[in-house]
């Protein structure tokens, strides 16, 4: 009963932003991804009768309060579709630095979820897989399958999932993670959402356009449309963050860092070295840019002074069972 | 047929973005400003059979081009009005540098039709005279009338013009304006406004809510609740950037220096020192706080790397005729 799985993060490209339902974790928009390659999660999970409650350890350090009792939360629905009543050791390990800032609960929820549901002898397809991974954590739904991705919204669970759009080898597309704060949010991302639906009065007007951005960027992917992927993705980031700093109190995730990656962004898309950005709940920038193009973005990039790192990544593949366990 | 005048600069509390009427002038929604002491313009203007065409001095700099021809237009409009064909030798001063990038159009085109008006012989009210600067330059219009304005949005020219919502003797703010950057705008404020009504998804749903926070500005000036003018008047400031950043091609008018003052204005209220931030279209600020605050803004503000030029301002008076001829 033991199992170990890896699995990609991923970059939104069409936020998810607003739960319909806050215990199912059913979003309010359906929202699109690329699975990316270079930060990655793997988790081992054991269930044992010897253990008298769950043990969680991450990056080599054991967890207690809320991050251990999300991990025991999610491990409780597994056990509950799987009849066991069995406590689990869970181990996970990051390829990349939590303290950087890149968001680690996409990855993370996804390698639990394989794991978990295969040491408990779960046998489920992709989509049973997504829904049980986005009660854990809403984005890691999409890092089940690898490639573009897009994770359905419903008003009922069994009908929000993740489905493919692309895989990974269908168009090369590169993702350049800008560190620019460690810095803590000051309301963790799940409030900010919470607070944007109920304050912000620019809310319900992003929601009536983002069907239209949905459909443009999955037909840019079919299509091989860079460029509409591109704008697409910016301009829907652009409409969160205007929502979230709309919102009472206001959510400002920009640092000043950021906005000056922001100009430089545009400057040299004006000199014609096309990338756009896209920022998530921090300060931390996503510029994507298509192949040819990446090693020069990141001399670029380097080049600002203050910049903490830089990860590159390609699409990605999909979470997956491996054989080499933690522990 | 000579006369001058003096008016001050004013600082928008509500938002004027986006017009009913290009030509007109005729805003989407009603505004509130605050007129500024510390930022003004005197204009002489003699309309005179000796000219052959208007000339029109700014700063000792004699115009061409765009600037000269927006007077003229003005001034024909006047001409019109007073049934004369004289062409006019106008002279304009600020006591700012313009260099600074603080608006000058408010005080200058109030400046101008309240001296050109007495030149022509025209015996006109205040709610005409906001009237005709309205047609000039929009946010003019408010600053005919000193302390507390409101700019009423109509659909007719007749009524949309400015009331004074108390005097500058009523409330006793401080305006502390500061200079960040004096990079030029890539798109005229007119364009942006343009654009963002026929482009940004969220350009309706601020229209929405504008009024009740004209409402609760309003009743706060009335009531001298300063907290609750200052974060309206925010709230409305990140809602208008909201709009203006969600235009395509997104107006994204702060600079990383904008964010980084942004930042402390948060820090400091959230240390008691109650202030709150404003910001046009461009990267400075303007910090609202009670009288008793502003020499501590000021001295943290000075102390902010980077900070061009502050400006501190009480609430100011309204446009008035003075002998002082600057020819």
């Amino acid at each position: 009963m033991k199992s170990t799985a890896i699995a990609n993060s991923n970059t939104a490209m069409i936020k998810y932003w607003g739960k319909y339902d806050e215990k199912l974790i059913l979003p309010m928009n359906s929202n699109i991804s690329m699975t990316v390659d270079s930060q990655n999660t793997t988790t081992t999970v054991e269930f044992s009768k010897e253990l008298k409650e769950d043990a969680v350890l991450i990056n080599g350090k054991e967890q207690d309060g809320k991050p251990r009792e999300r991990v025991s939360r999610h491990l409780d629905l597994i056990r509950n579709i799987a009849k066991i009543d069995l406590k689990a050791k869970v181990m996970s390990e990051n390829n990349f630095p939590t303290a950087v800032g890149l968001a680690s609960s996409a990855s993370g929820f996804a390698a639990l979820t394989l794991a978990a549901c295969s040491a408990a002898g779960l046998e489920l397809d992709k989509k049973q897989l997504s829904i049980i991974s986005r009660q854990g954590s809403g984005s890691s739904c999409r890092s089940i399958y690898g490639g573009y991705v897009e994770w359905m919204k419903s008003e009922k669970s069994e009908d929000s999932y993740a489905v493919q759009i692309a895989d990974e080898n269908h168009l090369d597309i590169r993702d350049i993670a800008v560190v620019i704060s460690t810095r803590k949010r000051k309301i963790p991302t799940r409030e900010g959402m919470r607070l944007s639906m109920s304050t912000s009065p620019l809310y319900n007007a992003r929601l009536k356009v983002v069907d239209e951005s949905l459909k443009k960027v999955r037909e840019a992917i079919k299509n091989k449309d860079f460029t509409t992927i591109g704008k697409t993705a910016e301009a829907d980031c652009l409409m969160m963050h205007a929502v979230a700093m709309t919102t009472d109190p206001a959510l400002i995730y920009w640092e000043p860092k950021t906005l000056e990656v922001m100009e430089k962004v545009y400057q040299w898309r004006d000199e014609g070295l096309e990338c756009y950005f896209t920022i998530d709940t921090g300060a931390n920038m996503h510029i994507f840019c298509l192949p040819g193009s990446a090693d020069e973005i990141v001399k670029r990039v380097k080049e600002i002074p203050g910049i903490m790192d830089v990860f590159v990544s390609k699409p990605g593949g999909e979470a997956k069972l491996i054989n080499n366990h933690l522990f």
